[in-house]
């Protein structure tokens, strides 16, 4: 079983997964191997039974069966759903039992297509698949946080070529996430203010950080952007909680999303990358940090987050905590908007 | 020129060092190239007239002249050593200029030869130039910090394979170290011991976890290793800043470092990996964070961390900020014991 540690150093949490060493490729090999192509595709329709039992899907448009959007359980995953969540320390080391889910989201029923080759109603089918997890999995309370994430290529960990994404549910608010929270709910302190909403209205009024922009999102170059193209879009108006997008918001947001990928396939010679969904943890206040809810309607605000993988950091990014980006994200967001989503 | 840029939102600085996109293998290129074996080694003795002039050589032992370690300005700077630290908002966002050093430290002048193949003086003659950089550079009041790493191998990071380090001083302390002082102060205040200090006893005490020990060094597992067989070795005697380490200190050092390294190197294979050195900021008390030199003799303990790149992160550990391990380090330090330094 895995387990969390918190180190009393770094102040951070770390998955001990040794299940997850099963996956021949992350076991003390450092190199790189080819890309698995032997076999048939476990992820794509008619090989379900190579899978775990689907946990959700989205029938398939018409009437010929199948579906479009299918969840199973990780086989290899971080952290299990069966157990407590037992806490305790010995000496200055603190654990909790690694309680969670881990959750695969196939994204179509195809091989040969990625995100960003799928219809805008079929984007905003996985959009619809991520809510409906979202929400399923925060009815269980020991979970405080679902992370949705998406690694695309091998060099940003995908393990599998077939386009999909993943929910891991923790016992635990990710740091990242306690890092923006923190700093959401310090801002609105002081001005009554949402943060990211004064960074949108910054943003949209300079300009020269801005990718895209629609009726209803904003796809931006963070000012101090971490690595090259790193993209965020975000709501224009105030929304704290993805879970609670309707219908129509997700159907913008997959136009947007669609037309931003495209973009950086054409640009960057389809990068790798990694999309990282931010949004309110699950609204169970606990003992211990109850002030995270207690104005979060107000203070967070979710978006994506977008990397491509374009740039490997090494022992000064690693050792300082400190990004080495070397293109400006103006520079960044000038390229993303002249570009052809429809090139290449 | 760079710049430094603050995160209003993740409260994290990265560095705009557009000028680094000379390099072609960083700019928009998401593949791997092949190493550059092209052309003479442009760190081997004989070559210096490739490289920029030496700012600090050790000699070589003997009387045949050359240097045994070589000490040269970065031609593809983070930070650079002109100008102003100018410090300016404009609205939400903070920037510094990006002032700083960026230094090579050539390890040996021979092409052929790992740092854990250098004899056990030679390997002394590194840290050494790593102390004299790091007190030379402390001279200037503008630097807060200089962060001493090395990139083993192309997928830690390293763009040359002949044997180096580097030193990157900046005009922030690192929020990597920011943190650990953080942590460090917070612990010694209410106890008056130094954190280090009690995990190193905590974990003599344990033993499950202790990969080497030596009179004076000791190297760890940390109880919540983020990645396989990450490594640290500490003065088992406090110790705050590598700056004051004796001569007799670096050599014991460099015993256990090439014997860790040479463990490293037969159980995983000669793996790509990062070592970074972790000491005191410089010693000029600013007014924005005074707190972090009250009692930074007491609370903070220098000490080295190693980490192979043998497990490659993906979307969910940089959006969470959470480290999936998949080697528990109980199990890294074992093998790491009970491994053979000089066998293959």
């Amino acid at each position: 079983m895995s387990e969390l540690r918190y180190c009393p150093i770094k102040h951070l949490w770390t998955i001990i997964a040794p299940e997850r060493k099963q996956r021949p490729d992350e076991f003390w090999h450092g190199r790189d191997r080819a890309p698995a192509a032997l076999g048939p595709d476990p992820l794509a329709a008619g090989n379900e039974a190579l899978t775990p039992p689907t946990i959700f899907a989205i029938p398939a448009a018409g009437d010929g069966g199948g579906w479009q959007v299918r969840v199973f359980a990780n086989p290899f995953p971080a952290l299990r759903v069966e157990g407590e969540v037992a806490r305790e320390a010995v000496g200055l080391n603190d654990t909790v039992a690694g309680v969670g889910a881990h959750e695969v989201i196939v994204e179509t029923p195809r091989s040969d297509a990625e995100l960003a080759d799928l219809t805008i109603d079929e984007v905003a089918m996985v959009l619809h698949a991520w809510r409906a997890r979202l929400l399923d999995l925060r009815r269980d309370v020991r979970l405080r946080y679902s992370l949705i994430f998406k690694d695309k290529g091998r060099e940003a960990g995908a393990s599998l070529r077939h386009a999909h994404s993943q929910l891991i549910a923790t016992p635990i608010i990710p740091t990242t996430i306690v890092q923006e929270l923190n700093a959401a709910r310090s801002h609105f302190r002081h001005r009554e203010r949402c943060l990211f909403c004064d960074v949108i209205r910054q943003e949209l009024r300079l300009g020269e950080r801005v990718c895209l922009e629609t009726e209803r999102f904003v796809a931006l170059a963070p000012f101090a952007a971490t690595s090259p193209f790193e993209t965020w879009i975000l709501p224009k108006e105030h929304r704290h909680d993805f879970g609670l997008a309707a219908d129509d918001e997700l159907r913008a947001l997959a136009v947007i999303l669609r037309d931003l990928l495209r973009r950086l396939r054409v640009l960057l010679d389809d990068p790798p990358f990694n999309l990282v969904l931010h949004t309110a943890p699950n609204p169970h206040p606990r003992p211990g940090r109850p002030e995270f809810w207690t104005t979060i309607e107000y203070d967070f605000h979710w978006h994506l987050e977008i990397v491509p993988r374009v740039h490997r950091p090494a022992g000064f990014e690693w050792g300082a905590g400190c990004s080495l980006n070397p293109t400006p994200p103006e520079e960044a967001a000038r390229f993303l908007h002249e570009a052809d989503p429809e090139a290449g």
